[in-house]
């Protein structure tokens, strides 16, 4: 079976290039590649919003959380709301935005993934939908719905 | 508009637990959550198969393609089967197997991420359908084919 991608001209060649100067998987990788980034997001999808909370539950340090979080908003994966209690200073509190969710199937796929490997706690997590009940599942799928493997994927340079 | 996931007991209460003992996405980051077993993988998918071409195309040094593929191939993502050249010693390639698949939607969203986020090189990647064209994207669906939003998913422990 042939897991590679099709590469449409000018990457037909593929000793005339490599992905270093342009690799966009590696652009995310640069803001949410760490296990702090992907912790922090995956406890705003588990509903902490507010600082404390999201760093005590993400298990980093405050400096920690602090600059991932604005590397976050920067970059627009999370927006910052201010709110305040009585008698207390000004705080923020983080939700995800629309360029966020795309996070989403990233961390259901390596959660799947997780599950699977060898050496896991015996504790499995399940994601299901509401809805039906049914596990869910990360599927690449064309925009005419089609679903694709690697070998059925062509990739191109705009 | 909620885009947090709803929380199946024991879960329900969320003082009552952190996901660090057990969350499955913190195993699969363990193994893959590296820029160097990431852009493996991506070459892996790009057709690379030999160790040299691997390295160089990933960008990493013999000593971390070796220490990562091996990461891999003992977590079943890659199986490495030998072959030998006339007159040279025996070496190893490398391929993915229907474990390591599942990176394929990671890779893809990453990819989707990353074209989207601020500071690109204006060189786009585009992921599309070799069977008819359409632009590809990852999905979160249920077993039975509904698409999923965060909003619609329940997290249990099994």
């Amino acid at each position: 079976m042939d897991d590679s991608f099709t590469l449409a001209p000018p990457l037909t060649d593929r000793d005339s290039w490599t992905a270093a100067e342009w690799c966009p998987m590696e652009r995310a990788l640069d803001l949410i590649g760490t296990r702090s980034a992907m912790t922090l997001l995956r406890e705003v999808f588990y509903g902490a919003s507010r600082f404390d909370d999201l760093a005590r539950r993400a298990g980093v340090t405050p400096a920690v959380a602090s600059q991932r979080l604005r590397q976050l908003v920067e970059n627009g994966l999370l927006e910052r709301r201010p709110y305040q209690e009585p008698g207390q200073r000004t705080r923020y509190e983080y939700a995800v935005t629309e360029r966020g969710l795309e996070v989403f199937p990233i961390i259901a796929a390596l959660a799947h993934l997780g599950d699977r490997l060898p050496g896991g706690t015996g504790r499995a997590v399940e994601l299901s939908h509401a809805g039906c009940g049914e596990p869910v599942m990360t599927e690449v799928r064309c925009a005419a719905g089609h679903v694709v493997t690697p070998a059925d994927t062509v990739v191109s340079i705009l």
